[in-house]
């Protein structure tokens, strides 16, 4: 059988960025600010330092806006653009926001991006630079609240998810996150890694990946789906691994690590886990901070939540659930300027 | 006779960035980021603002530390590794300070940067977490003099300019530039546009980019190099191009827009204007600043330097010195995050 015609990705290899991927996500044309396309560094010296043979980093920040977060916002703004949406709503901790307000305005739509106060000034000014109306609540659950109350009184048009326990965001903007394990099977030479490390919130990044890779399979082209491991700033998906309810509020959801705080797990993140035989790793403030500091000293500029991969990586390695000769990629979500 | 054997990229595509180009670049395996390969964005919105049928912006921010020196910085740190040199040093207003010690860090190289006291904070933060030694000098003459020293007392391996009138940057680096023509020669359809517009200080970039298209036309491949236009924040190449001597000091070269700041014109840039029949077009602060906000309503974050992009393209409609029908290509060269 003819595998290739069911290749994921245009033959002549001529569209640009996501697009290759056309066939395989719900829009073929959108609008785009150049997403997609990311590199997949090699950091012989990390590897060294880790124990381990390759290191590799999928550099999500060399993203339109900083953030794997490009994936999924232009084919929401591909359904919003569809379906005659005006307003778009999202609840964000800021890169979402960020990035579906820069596609909304590319596009001529509005935006109404719903915060947390103590969202970084520089985001704050980035958001609101693209003319988005911001909104900045004070506990987690009133920002879902409120735009609950914006999609069903005033009909705007929902990005995000808002109802509890959660369900992850918008379908048609996960089915982006595909792409990283399209690009990343053929930046390795046509094979899939071992495990790969992804910071993680509510699980749309870490499901996108496994559906990528899914699909990879299904099509025949590899043997095995990677272990996914998630990485969290306070045990809750790893809770729920060992037999937790995944539907109770874990701790006070406080964190330093914004991007990837939150009280709550939605049920895709397990999912993505056990099917992949994957495990969850707790990375705290004061070791995702070191790890900052030791990826800036060898060039590369994350931000914090993003930054726990390095920790994440050296916990694995130590506990020998990740192997010395095994090949292993983490996804480098966001880069660091966002202050 | 078959010019495809002479064509400037790797046949097989296979090669991720700049190194799809090596067998026209100084080196042909270099420590890498991931830079090259930035997406050339349509903007249809702001084309019909200008009054033109198509703008496209190649977007340089999306370079690993954010802006085109990305391209510059591997082929140095691949000369410095090759002659066994220990420490570099730059004279630098930001961004190619950064770059080139994110690439240091990156090779295990140290790295010493001069720069300038009113320096963005989040820069100066960036460049000392390489581990860099970052110096501030008040007076721009300062920068080459300290340098100078740097250079003949300790033997440092010297990136940027450091005499005066300035000759240039590290030539293996600029080299790096000519990428950009490439790129946007195939993502253009095999064709260069009629006028690319430059943001532009001494002139590295104007001189790569225009190199590059030199050899796509040497080759066969275009029939015309396109007209360059250097953006600048004060007249300097303005005045060169209509009779002034281009080594005088231009006024005090006080301006916001630092990174294209500066009171000195080198020869290469004068050369790739006349050389391309192109323009110089002053774009002052506050211009600058309203160009900022109206590409951030478009969702495009740009740093104030590139953000004269814009109001340099409407200049030159306005005076038609570029006609509405003409493809026209702007460099964004940096993000707007460096703050
Ligand atoms: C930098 C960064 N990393 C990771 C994530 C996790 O995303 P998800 O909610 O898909 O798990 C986010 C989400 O906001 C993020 O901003
Ligand atoms: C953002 C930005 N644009 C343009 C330039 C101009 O570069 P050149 O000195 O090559 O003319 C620079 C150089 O520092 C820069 O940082």
């Amino acid at each position: 059988m003819d595998y290739r015609s069911m290749l994921p990705w245009d033959r002549d290899g001529k569209k640009p960025g996501m697009m290759r991927y056309g066939n395989r996500l719900p829009y073929t044309i959108f609008p785009t600010l150049g997403e997609g396309n990311t590199p997949l560094l090699e950091l012989p010296r990390l590897a060294d330092k880790l124990g381990i043979s390759s290191f590799r980093m999928k550099d999500e920040g060399q993203n339109p806006t900083g953030s794997h977060k490009d994936r999924f916002s232009p084919l929401v703004i591909a359904r919003a653009l569809e379906t005659d949406a005006r307003v778009l709503v999202t609840a964000s901790s800021g890169n979402a926001g960020l990035s579906v307000t820069s596609y909304a305005a590319f596009a001529g739509l509005d935006c109404v991006v719903i915060s947390q106060e103590n969202l970084n000034k520089g985001l704050q000014k980035a958001i609101q630079g693209t003319g988005a109306k911001l909104l900045l609540m004070n506990q987690p659950h009133e920002r879902w609240e409120l735009m609950h109350r914006f999609v069903e009184e005033e009909g705007y048009f929902p990005v995000t998810n808002y109802i509890n326990p959660p369900v992850g965001s918008h379908p048609c903007g996960v089915q982006g996150y595909k792409t990283i394990a399209y690009e990343i099977y053929e930046q390795s030479g046509n094979r899939a890694p071992d495990a790969v490390l992804v910071p993680t919130s509510r699980g749309d990044l870490l499901w996108g990946i496994k559906e990528g890779f899914d699909e990879l399979s299904r099509i025949g082209l590899i043997q095995r789906i990677p272990r996914l491991v998630a990485i969290e700033p306070i045990p809750r998906l790893s809770e729920v691994l060992v037999g937790e309810d995944w539907r109770k509020e874990f701790t006070d959801g406080h964190t330093p690590l914004l991007s990837i705080g939150g009280n709550t797990v939605a049920w895709q993140a397990v999912s993505a886990l056990q099917e992949t035989e994957g495990s969850a790793v707790v990375v705290g403030a004061e070791e995702a901070s070191a790890a900052q500091e030791e990826l800036e000293q060898h060039g590369l500029y994350l931000e914090l939540s993003s930054a726990t991969i390095l920790a994440a990586a050296r916990q694995l390695i130590q506990k020998r659930w990740i192997k010395p000769e095994e090949y292993v990629i983490a996804v480098g979500t966001s880069h660091g300027w966002k202050l």
